[in-house]
């Protein structure tokens, strides 16, 4: 099998245009055939052909049988899975709770997505601790709490009335909202105002701040800062929003690899070290917290 | 840039071996350096090290700066969203719950785990639809009926007890368990008997019979049949645990890229056609169901 006349000449050349061709499938662009891709990369139809045929061979591609249109596999699923159980989600993620967390002094939390909860997959401790378990693992209802309200509300409104439209809620507190109308209300408003604030919704004694981490237009999860109402501190946790909106960022840019360009400037901005923060718990995604 | 005297010589190989080099990352084995690689693959340090920055460049993989070792990166779990959101697993589920539910003449469902319950990512409906509203994006408590046992049952015990132990559990019939004593028996008792059955545990009505969907030693979800109790069948439903265990074996073959060995003999030995199925619904397993 040789491939002169095509376009990528070296081997890695070929590597990284299978890649590119891979990272091509998206939301709206579900599925190519041989040709359109050809065109499209501006490769020849043997080499888009052969790209494609690779990249189905291990399953990171599906061919139609009919259409004979390929679309992503099941093999990128099965690999994320290993990637959150091994932790990989809570280590890059570790990268900005500690700075933040040393930075503002209170608990950094980052939280993905579970049904009609957030799960915390890894959080430090600023200041003091903000519970005496271990947060991670934990989950944060949709009803209570700024750093669920801080992926919820950003979701599309469609889809979150596909979510919570008809579901009993839990009261934890005499804050709690479980009415879904009071719900929708309280998720506008964070969403005109760009972040999410709570006060004792889920627990008496705690405050919490929280943006949501986009991805390509999409919310994937939340950053917070929690912080026991007592004893009282001098700042007031919302004069850390810049920091909390400066750190989602650089987190969205590490899960959509662009890390380096958003990493730097953040460091040097705050020309800060970036530890020891004073605790530091990490987990997996994975079915167990 | 040339690879002259690398073993794999045509681009296409390289691309290959490249695939090989990140499905190489495993539970077992969650990271490489250079030389241990080249070593494990038969390779030269150089198209070692060209690989593993190639795969990093795009976010497949993760450097550590220190360790200079590799490690998965974020973008597979970026792109398992894209697969899941746009129906990747839903179609692929399809093509199992189709000719079961056909040939068992019950509702064919197939869910994953989400937090402390399983959700319905695609069904088809055999037979008397089994409820008036769609089952795509329901979720089953771990507590109540076989699908959800048909998951929760054949985790690591450890796992399970960090999900399950010291949670309060809702009573949804006169059967449903909240004991986490009396839940662990039977969890217990369906690993040895290999499968989950259920009557009225969640809903008076329904009888519903799981296995879990084992990939790579681990239980990812749930294949179940259910029906309504009235009017009664003919057959038991647990007649067709057979059919249920192929399907399962079929879909796990089918995540696993395992696809073409595994549905070729299916297909023969049922000796039937492989539709129509009354009605099908398919959903996605992204945050919304």
């Amino acid at each position: 099998m040789s491939d002169n006349g095509a376009r990528p000449r070296s081997p890695l050349q070929t590597v990284d245009r299978a890649l590119e061709v891979l990272l091509s499938f998206t939301e709206r662009r579900r599925d190519w055939g041989v040709l359109e891709l050809a065109e499209a990369f501006g490769i020849d139809k043997s080499t888009a052909q052969r790209i494609l045929a690779a990249l189905a061979a291990r399953g990171f591609l599906s061919a139609d049988p009919v259409t004979r249109r390929y679309s992503l596999g099941p093999t990128m699923w099965r690999m994320a899975a290993v990637w959150e159980r091994t932790g990989g989600l809570a280590a890059l993620a570790q990268r900005v709770l500690e700075p933040l967390a040393f930075q503002t002094d209170r608990t950094a939390l980052f939280a993905v997505p579970d049904g009609l909860h957030v799960r915390c997959v890894a959080a430090v401790n600023g200041g003091e601790p903000l519970r005496s378990h271990p947060l991670v693992g934990e989950l944060y209802p949709a009803n209570a709490g700024a750093t669920s309200r801080g992926y919820f509300a950003f979701l599309d409104s469609n889809e979150r009335r596909a979510l919570i439209s008809g579901r009993v809620f839990a009261t934890f507190t005499e804050l709690t909202k479980i009415d879904e109308h009071e719900l929708e209300r309280l998720f506008v408003e964070t969403v005109a105002r760009g972040y999410a604030y709570s006060e004792g919704e889920y627990d008496y004694a705690t405050r919490a701040l929280a943006v949501p981490i986009v991805l390509r237009g999409r919310p994937v999860g939340s950053l917070s800062l929690g912080e026991s109402k007592y004893p009282a501190r001098p700042d007031d946790i919302r004069d850390h929003l810049p920091a909390l909106q400066a750190a989602a960022e650089q987190l969205a840019a590490l899960l959509d690899n662009r890390a380096n360009s958003a990493a730097a400037p953040r460091q040097a901005r705050t020309g800060r070290a970036l530890s020891p923060a004073r605790t530091s718990q990490t987990g997996n995604i994975g079915e167990t917290p």
